[in-house]
């Protein structure tokens, strides 16, 4: 997997994308990340980015011309490698305005070799760019954020961790959250009494059936109570009998 | 606002939180960050601060008694300036098992004086610390992270940005998305023309009522589009009666 991220504050990108998981697969090579900076493109004297929005209104926007310049120069990059003329990378444009990030759309995208991240900055960029370059209009979730760089490491690091060698197995993604469409159950670790407070005895009985049953009995609670929406959409899909007999096995 | 964040790569926030206008507000002392390492008060002799999972299953947890005497520690650092004996300040983990973050929230937490920021990594967090420290669990959505670095930074960018005096008015969250439950309408910058493309002719009339207009317009056309359920709750907010009158002054 490729990222490509277009950006006004790489070192950003670049500093926590070398941390943890994500670092490790740059290091190892299964993941690679180019970012560069919307400002290189600019031809404006001062390297100036932004102006003022046409019929008025707080903010600045980005203009048109070097945002295009930008990617234009990333695709040319992407299809001198790819050799895969005709095909545009996908570009992933952060903005409120889009479809919201989830799990799903983390597992498709994982699917593709190049992905363009846009990171918008002020109160936007001029719309007739986002026309003639953007694939998709991604949200993270219902708030607003200064810029689109946060919202891309956070895409980068969902999606990473479902690409084939990014996780070892002591970051295992096996029992996560969404995976099943419920919570993930409670955790605990060494030492079985911390503060007064004891280790569930069935997690100490070695029986794994029995711990199966407990974890899902669990999740399916805490997912009842924080996220009664998802709890409802799980009962659809797994009818009572059918949980039965997944707790047997 | 004073943010603590307990972590274990503490570089990662102080990193990104200095960009950009949070760093700014950091710099005029609007906001405070004090971010503390996990680690340090791991009592193993090998710094270690994760542990097989009871009960088996891929992947560490992070033990209780490192998180614990940590947030001690702060929570004594911050009652010494507050004086406010007996109120235990707000501590939000960061967990795909949480509420789901939104700008109502966000908020709600700008009004708070101190938050602290647990952020968990690997498999999670032994839960009877959890369960002894934390008063809010809060997912920013429905995708699996890596650790809970990004989506404290994510929070402390949205509520950051509505404590007084953070945003200066070029960056002005006015006509933001979710303000007023419709999603931005599209902005345009200098040229006017763009490969071709003009911007919309009403943007250079000057005559605002109109471009109001057309700017709700173009707000509720893109709800509609990008996000169905948004757009109905808006409709049953504001009646048609009531958007023509707001079309109008």
């Amino acid at each position: 997997m490729n990222y490509h991220v277009m950006t006004l504050f790489p070192e950003m990108i670049e500093h926590a994308m070398n941390i943890s998981i994500t670092g490790r697969a740059l290091k190892n090579g299964i993941l690679a990340l180019d970012v560069v900076n919307i400002r290189d493109y600019s031809k404006d004297k001062h390297n100036r980015v932004d102006d003022y929005p046409y019929g008025g209104g707080a903010g600045m926007v980005m203009q048109a011309q070097p945002v295009y310049d930008c990617h234009q120069d990333l695709v040319k990059k992407i299809m001198d490698r790819t050799k895969e003329k005709g095909r545009l990378p996908r570009t992933i444009y952060l903005t409120p305005q889009g479809h919201t990030f989830h799990q799903k759309m983390a597992e498709e995208l994982a699917k593709e070799e190049d992905l363009i991240f846009l990171c918008g900055h002020y109160e936007g960029i001029d719309e007739r760019v986002l026309q003639k370059i953007v694939t998709d209009q991604v949200s993270i979730g219902d708030y607003v954020l200064t810029g689109g760089e946060l919202p891309a490491m956070v895409m980068m690091d969902t999606i990473s961790r479902l690409i084939p060698g990014v996780l070892h197995n002591e970051d295992s993604a096996e029992a996560e959250s969404f995976s099943n469409d419920l919570l993930e159950y409670p955790q605990y670790t060494r030492p079985p009494e911390f503060m007064g407070e004891k280790v569930p005895d069935i997690l100490l009985t070695g029986n794994h059936a029995k711990i199966e049953a407990w974890r899902l009995e669990q999740a399916m609670e805490r997912t009842k109570k924080a996220r009664p929406e998802l709890y409802e959409a799980y009962m659809l899909k797994n009818p009572p009998k059918l949980q039965k007999r997944r707790k047997k096995k």
